[in-house]
């Protein structure tokens, strides 16, 4: 039996009640003082599942209200709408009674061998092994932090605007994520993984200026098709930074080449 | 004094108690046997900021549930969070009972005057004069539907594709959103009629055929400036159709070029 990895763990969700589950969150998921957007995402969407009677998460918002610590936690799952296409479920994970995150998640069927009406040209990113590895949140990350569960390796392109300067730079980022070997290798279930996936990158705007804490605020992203196992080629970007703000979008590819998903979130500038 | 304009009078709500408004929805905003959800938004939007001490509805999340119909309907608002810099409001639009539309908002106050760090290039929508009037639904909506309400110019390529051939186009649309001088023109409040402008485009497959009810599952948008008044330039497309599912992003500016609105959803290919 090929053992768990830390992120099926991590995510691993108990029912305690009618619509409650409870969970022990990995501080190994920290990113400085805030346990990582999309960790939290993906132990959400365990819970959005168990409610509905489809197996994928197409289409999640989420809005996060203050930060997730490492520890018990308790969430309230509710169904807004069972319908035989889509079922809406409703999920909110508290820590000591105050609220840290709250989505509304879309299940439905994804079709595995679905073929693309239209689909707009992938982005250009290098094969891995052309990528490096590099986080420029180590500095900051806990000893046992999240740049040890999450693998990335940036284009070149990329890897120079992180470790060198930011002059004329436009907010773009390129590589590949996956579960680090470290934690096991990649998901069991890809699908799961593509929730921590969407949110597992430094913040776009690392390429303008060093790399500061930027805390999401809403962050929504669609599932489009059933994953590969193994890496996913990533492009994230912003098209504003202003007023304090900044828009990230995040599309990921597998290794065959087909969008799997997409995200936007919109985040704060740290100070 | 000026009189209202009929998105003013029909976004208008009224408290009925603590988290609680009413509203007359109108059926002038019907596309053929619902109502957009653009219109839903903006009147839920208004129950939203009622509830909050920030101005601004900066990053809007809905799910739609239910066609909405004509009449009366009640709103819960609930405050998740009341933040010095944002505050997070949910809110449930119900007629008979049912749920019809949810959505978490996200409210902050922006600054008018706030200089971009970095943006990305406008979309190249020509000028509103070489623009032409049509809408595609205009033979299944209602005598008195949406397309009196809302004014739409497309851009050359973009009238072509509508009018024309479809073969081998790239969904994307481009070209001007106002509200139509039936209606009284421009709104009175810019920022309110964006929350209508985000979804009042036909949906974006319309470039690769004819035109099909497509009901929105998702849609997020963040508003990222302030609108000067007047026609917003617009620009639709979508990343992936497949599977019976299709993404829409839909980019917003204003008279001055600056990018206010970004908006995606998640929708079902129709019938």
């Amino acid at each position: 039996m090929v053992p768990m990895t830390r992120f099926a763990s991590a995510t691993d969700i108990t029912r305690t009640g009618e619509n409650r589950y409870a969970v022990d969150l990995d501080p190994g998921y920290l990113i400085g003082a805030a346990l990582n957007g999309g960790y939290l995402m993906a132990v959400l969407q365990q819970a959005a599942l168990a409610e509905s009677a489809h197996p994928h998460a197409v289409s999640s918002s989420y809005h996060f209200l203050s930060p997730g610590s490492g520890g018990p936690a308790e969430i309230e799952a509710e169904a807004l709408k069972r319908g035989r296409t889509v079922s809406t479920v409703r999920v909110t994970l508290r820590q000591a009674g105050k609220a840290v995150a709250t989505g509304t998640v879309a299940t439905a069927a994804l079709d595995p061998g679905a073929v693309p009406v239209f689909e707009a040209a992938p982005a250009g990113v290098p094969p891995i092994e052309q990528c490096r590895a590099f986080d420029p949140r180590a500095d900051r990350a806990s000893e046992s932090g999240f740049i040890d569960r999450v693998d990335l390796r940036f284009a070149p392109e990329t890897y120079a605007l992180l470790t060198g300067g930011h002059s004329g730079a436009t907010p773009e980022l390129r590589g590949h994520v996956d579960l680090s070997a470290r934690d096991g290798g990649p998901a069991e279930d890809p699908a799961a993984f593509v929730a921590l996936a969407v949110d597992a990158l430094p913040p776009v705007v690392s390429a303008l200026t060093a790399w500061r804490w930027a805390p999401t605020v809403e962050l929504t992203w669609h599932l489009r098709a059933l994953p590969e196992p193994g890496p996913l080629a990533f492009r994230a970007r912003a098209d504003l930074v202003s007023d304090g703000w900044f828009d990230e979008s995040v599309d990921l590819w597998d290794a065959k080449g087909r969008l799997v998903a997409q995200s936007r979130q919109l985040a704060r500038l740290g100070r």
